[in-house]
């Protein structure tokens, strides 16, 4: 199950990349690659930090293509894209959580102590969005505002516990993604953010 | 000849990183790094994906000082070098051409698959540059414009054509070169280029 | 000893990293990824193009601890911060060189030729203040002015020299951080700084 989840956020991640792309006028070469690159560069960062060799989607030739191509699509269906907006969040935010369940999993296997484990989850979550952003040339979103690598770390730390609880596995994603999902949609439906620090030397008189 | 072909163009992507680095009013420490990791990165990148250790360069040190060297030269030059631009743009283009064979080979000797042995050709060809422009706080040019990786994607179809049909490798190169360059230089002389994707969201009403 | 000053060193360069995405109005989860990827990363890039897995900070959890501390304390306390500027200073350039001679000692235990070795101190050195920078979408500061990567350069050549001359290794370590500390800060009271060049085309009429 986790594998289809897996697929479709793949895919919802290309799309997300080739958004960014084409509001660069990237061509048809810059948006597969950053289709790419925002997909799966996540779980590639992750991979080259835990030292996880052969890298994940080397083994796998159908998510390259499959990303480029769901990135390429976006091409020809972007105009029709903001009427899919909402299901498109959905789409994101389960990408997150499988993201973030799948890096934990991967530390796990090659016996990291639990930051490292939880850190590899949040990389997997969030690093295909910030290359992403610092291929576009702007300041990666995911550090300026909204819960989502928040979301990533409550998600990592509740699914270990249940983990180490020895829950049942299906239950234990059941919960992680209710509960992923549920804090993820509330904190845009409401705005929520975490603090803000704007640091502008010369603000503070004393 | 390979190899002299490979130095030749880490030294004319040396000097491109190098101006690049001008144009950002770089020192010289700046210059040098920027000019190592043009000529190096893409390399770099592809070692570092298919955890191929130890990474070319560290076992060459001659290409660490004619990459650099190379820079510093650029800056004592530059002045003249516009009368050079056409010359520069072949030495570049077979640069692309040369990088792109290699990545194919070192992804070849490590037994990837067909899709990851032209990806990793690709990535030899344009993650200097790519990695030229993050570091000089700009969108990638090649993601934006012109045939650049597309004539990189197909050099890197026809090698590994020739090869899988055993024709001379010597052959194989001569026509790899020849029609990569022809591409190149007719897409620059014609302006050729894939389609552009222009996403603004509220550009279209319906 | 080194430990000692290591520590006081990601500590100083987390809180760099802090101030830095306080003025990007990052929030307090970006604020914590600076800080980390400011006081880390370069060992990170160093370990990563070393091929020197496990990564260092892997196997240190406290370390990762410390670094999103003291980013977030850097949160409470940067309206202060001005009046501690110097002292700032001072442990920063402590951090260059401590960050220098780990890359180095790194590079030589994996038998790793001279010119590499003296590469992935400097690595390990200025790639942390460099992803900060990428991370923020700005020019690398260090590729820019002042001598700070060149303080790197010629720590890593005074200490391996005085390593090959079989010199004491504290008093090697003592000449190293006090030559390289009245450097670092001789360039920054009297603005010592490298040629910078300035690359405009159309600049020179010939």
């Amino acid at each position: 199950m986790l594998t289809y989840i897996y697929v479709i956020a793949i895919t919802a991640e290309a799309m997300s990349g080739a958004l960014a792309a084409g509001r660069r006028r990237m061509d048809m070469f810059g948006v597969g690659l950053i289709a790419f690159v925002t997909a799966l560069g996540g779980g590639t960062v992750r991979d080259m930090v835990l030292g996880n060799y052969p890298i994940t989607w080397t083994q796998h030739p159908p998510y390259i293509y499959l990303t480029i191509l769901a990135g390429l699509f976006t091409m020809a269906v972007a105009r029709y894209m903001h009427h899919l907006h909402k299901i498109f969040l959905v789409l994101d935010a389960m990408g997150l959580i499988a993201f973030t369940v799948i890096g934990c999993n991967v530390a796990l296997r090659l016996d990291y102590s639990l930051p490292v484990v939880i850190m590899a989850g949040m990389m997997t979550g969030i690093f295909g969005g910030i290359l992403r952003d610092i291929l576009c040339n702007r300041v990666p979103v995911v550090l300026q505002h909204e819960l989502y690598a928040s979301v990533s770390l409550v998600v990592a730390i509740l699914y270990l516990s249940m983990l180490a609880l020895d829950i049942n596995h299906d239950l234990n994603l059941l919960i992680s993604f209710g509960l992923g999902l549920a804090m993820r949609l509330a904190a845009i439906r409401w705005s929520w953010s975490l603090p803000v620090f704007h640091y502008a030397p010369g603000r503070w008189k004393d």
